[in-house]
């Protein structure tokens, strides 16, 4: 009875592998079909229902799996950030070694944040906030940004997520003209969290001045 | 002679549109079908070679006039900032009604930035850099910003459009908790972009400290 359980986690297993080399090799998850899936796996069409009830589930089923991933490589950089005091690009490198190592994954959040399927662009939207959340939470204890009140945390926090989101493409498969100026993906990555750092050290409230340039 | 290619230029339009109230409405460009674009036009399928090779062609002429929709929002902005010396909300209110009127397009970049068509992703790319390469001429030019050397410029131009492009889903379709601490979209953005503003004008260089924030 044990051998069953673990053969069929096993089936569910490839066939969430296959649905990621599907959509790492360029298609968007809501193209593949389930009989394409199943083909991968070698399995017959009807089985897929053993484990799924559509593609959107399975789909689903992904963006969980991405969803642990990402809290692992968040931990990663939050002990080195408990252990090394912050450093930006300590943290950066630890996240990009993560994400380059479970590529397959994060390319999956990458693009299906504006994929086909509406209810795994939910689910996505619905991580990446619970992230921005986090964070959120975590600016508010920095004692470097105590200046700055609840509407500015939500700000910055919101900016680095989606930097750090919107970076991921370059960051897993670094076009040839990536390197600007002798930095990296990495690198500009880098570079772009510790300008919205500096700003958040220097802001001083949403309606402090026109612009809050001058 | 004169009215067939005013005809033939109508019809093409009308196959641009069709595609485009498609993907609005949650279809990839790489799911929807030659089929299904000539029968929302009332031609006959053979009919789309007059005016397109293939699917991905028809998607870069879509790219094509997204782009000079977004040049002229971002001229609207420019012009806004010579005659009233770039206050940031008035800039990015303007840039967001531009958005909001012609959010099909919009829309479209948004989505297909990340879309399954590899030529449509390349031109998107492509014009992505152009609006950073403009922005950071730009930026070089900015008599507050005189300490800043070229990689940080292409930094700070970086963080901005890439910013821009990852807000353009809700600044088109709000959803129902867009609104956070009282702060829309919209001025969500300009909080954004003056946080990085900030950041670039106390910014001392990429080497100048560890983690630039102390």
């Amino acid at each position: 009875m044990l051998i069953r359980a673990e053969k069929k986690q096993q089936t569910r297993q490839a066939l969430l592998d296959a649905a990621l080399q599907l959509t790492a090799a360029g298609q968007g998850l809501s193209t593949i079909s389930l009989r394409e899936v199943t083909r991968q796996v070698g399995i017959v069409p009807a089985a897929f229902y053993r484990h799924f009830q559509d593609m959107d589930e399975l789909g689903l089923a992904i963006v969980e799996q991405v969803g642990s991933s990402f809290r692992e490589a968040i931990r990663l950089v939050r002990r080195n950030e408990f252990e090394q005091q912050g450093a930006i690009n300590a943290s950066v490198h630890i996240f990009v070694e993560y994400v380059v190592a479970h590529k397959t994954l994060f390319l999956f959040l990458a693009r299906e944040q504006y994929g086909g399927s509406a209810l795994v662009r939910q689910a996505i939207g619905a991580m990446q906030q619970h992230f921005i959340d986090d964070l959120e939470a975590d600016l508010a204890q920095s004692p470097k940004l105590t200046h700055l009140g609840a509407a500015d945390y939500a700000v910055v926090a919101n900016l680095i997520v989606r930097t750090v989101f919107s970076t991921l493409p370059e960051l897993i498969n670094p076009p040839e003209d990536a390197v600007l100026h002798g930095r990296s993906p990495e690198h500009q990555l880098e570079d772009k969290i510790r300008f919205i750092l500096i700003g958040a050290k220097h802001w001083r409230g949403i309606t402090a001045s026109k612009d809050g340039t001058d």
